[in-house]
């Protein structure tokens, strides 16, 4: 089922105003079992005050058992399915840096690699060559030259880089050239179907240049293509939902990922205060208003419980000032647990809680993995929180008659 | 996934009875966050009692944040997907008045509305005429004569009446003929494909022989038509669950949603307690008994809590009747959630009870929406009622060796 179909037919349009405030990766695990996650140990006053007047639930990313990244993650908050909508690794990566893709580009994810004097790969990344010593060389294969073609290369981090090929007829079905193995050369770029035959001959045009271009470098004498992809076709949240949306982050990637479904990008905040600030001033000429908070994931991505917890705290923090405009509907969520314990995303459901007006209150008393257990809106996948956004925001009129 | 296909495979016969009494819009808010809901507020010692020997849950009747009308809403409570089978507004229409569709029907609502002198419509609703006005003028339509065709006019309330086209050759996918403005003449009704080409000639017809009928009158002197639509293909509860089923309801519309999936319609009750007497004339009959009381939603619909309070006191009241003839299964819901705080329906997930030996109760004491959270059937989707009480009643054999 398609849910887009019924908020397509069903939605209605009012001045109200819905706030999702994501913190990235909130769900945890505690130290020991039995003990406290990373939420249920930080001092988060505001969260729980609006746990009492709210509801909550634990929301499944994408499915019981299934890990997220932070494509799936937030397309499924945005209520796309993420089993339906899949982003390609190359149109995530350059979502990633903030690369604005257009329709008909073919984004690729790129690696340096070592080449020995028969062309075979020695080493898949580089010797993980440092991003001073590799952004220079991404930018030198700026070069390239391809009748017809726009190449924009773009550095990344360490060996990776991003290209994109922007012309008439390019389509994304390309295999990857990263045989996964040393010892042997990379392969061809090799088209999967008739219609993106074009895009891999341009690709081996790309490589040809972009080796004799690196020819004499030591470590970065080669290259390797992977997750050939056009610029995902998601449907907007004006078409979808009938809502002007604008999206609050720092990091270039949760920017990408907002602009994918036709949210407006607004501010340059640096801090989650500075975040607030952009909410305040656009308060008035936006219906809804995604605000990311990275912290809470790469303090678990660290491993570092403390930091965590502290993170968590910042977070809560900054609720005031989201309470002070009072919005129609308050969603508080991740768009996955990044337990410091594993020090990586899981696929353990994310504590989430909305408040509004006749949201039905459960009797949970404090924002936490384990009170989420007892919540009203039980555990559910991601993908119907939007449904439940704009239903308790009363944009979605009744089904049947 | 079809539920249907499992349980025509799996469905076995045995003496069970299996009793689902239905309080429409049953679900409800506080009157304060943290306050208690009409059912929780309301006196309810046998359902409280069921409660504690049975097993409670919420009941989700389409999805997260889907406020159902009556189709739906009923359809997921007798095991149809309400996303799966659709029940055409016209059908719907002619159902909630009791007309029996027959395969090949095509019912179609229909407006009254006032035409100026150059056949522009000045008002989409003939200034809400008054349905005794309105009424004779709707049977006067039945003069309307098509040749090789039946034509039936029903009058509903104030502008609305229905039209069944009976004849060979029709289909239902036909066009609004209703303008959605004023100021412009009513559009003709437009065939969406090949086959229902000869029912856009005969509504045309209808239209013209109408609107003769009509000249003169000085509010409804037109028609719009809306919502084309034959009978749903909708299988038999016979045929998917094995089952005998009879409804019990005062209301049409009731009595023919459970029509169009087979249920007999036996007695003429008006009261519950001659619902009740009715079922116990006719205990020995059926295998399913489907009781619907109506009150519930509309105290809900009118914004009357105490009212909603009370007619939930009336339902509880009824149920030491249905308790004494010993079903084997009874699970006690509602089709929706009509909170009185929101005076409609609404996406609430609705308070569910089953009771049958073997059941698995859990720990709760009480019928209540926030006791319905700590339940053993968890949050679920309606539609999944039906297997539960199967599976309870042991007439659902083993999915696979």
């Amino acid at each position: 089922m398609d849910l887009h179909r019924l908020t397509r037919e069903l939605h209605v349009k009012n001045n109200s105003k819905i706030v999702m405030y994501v913190a990235d990766g909130l769900g945890g695990l505690p130290q020991q079992p039995g003990g406290k996650t990373e939420l249920e140990t930080a001092n988060t006053p505001n969260l729980d005050a609006l746990a009492k007047i709210g509801v909550l639930g634990s929301s499944i990313p994408v499915l019981p058992g299934i890990s997220p990244g932070s494509g799936p993650g937030h397309l499924g908050l945005f209520g796309y399915d993420p089993l339906q909508y899949m982003i390609g690794r190359g149109a995530l990566e350059a979502t990633g840096i903030g690369f604005e893709l257009k329709e008909g580009d073919v984004a690729i994810r790129a690696n340096f690699c070592t080449l020995d004097a028969k062309g075979n790969i020695s080493d898949r990344r580089a010797g993980r060559i440092p991003t001073e010593e590799s952004a220079p060389l991404a930018v030198k294969l700026r070069n390239v030259k391809i009748a017809g073609i726009e190449v924009f290369v773009e550095p990344v981090k360490e060996h990776r880089f991003v290209v994109v090929l922007r012309g008439e007829g390019l389509q994304g079905n390309v295999h990857d050239t990263d045989p996964q193995v040393t010892g042997v050369p990379p392969l061809d770029p090799h088209p999967a179907d008739d219609q993106s035959k074009k895009t891999a001959d341009v690709a081996k045009e790309f490589i040809r240049q972009a080796c004799q271009l690196l020819a004499g470098e030591k470590k970065a004498n080669g290259l390797t293509l992977r997750g050939f992809s056009g610029k995902p076709a998601l449907p907007s949240y004006e078409e979808v939902y009938g809502l002007k949306a604008a999206a609050i982050a720092v990091y270039p990637m949760y920017k990408g990922l907002a602009r994918l479904v036709g949210m407006d990008i607004v501010g340059k905040a640096q801090t989650l205060g500075e975040q607030m600030t952009v909410l305040e001033e656009n308060w008035s000429k936006y219906d809804f208003f995604f605000i990311h908070f990275k912290y809470t994931d790469s303090t678990g991505e660290d491993g570092n419980f403390a930091a965590k917890v502290k993170r968590t705290e910042e977070f809560d923090a900054a609720l005031p000032r989201i309470n002070a405009l009072k919005p129609d509907v308050l969603i508080v969520t991740g768009d996955h647990s990044t337990p410091s314990m594993l020090a990586s995303h899981s696929w353990h459901p994310v504590p989430t809680l909305l408040v509004a007006n006749n949201c039905r209150t459960d009797s949970c008393q404090s924002f936490g993995e384990t009170e989420c257990l007892r919540g009203g809106l039980g555990q559910f996948e991601a993908k119907y929180l939007m449904t439940l956004a704009l239903a308790n925001a009363k944009r979605l009129g009744k089904f049947g008659a």
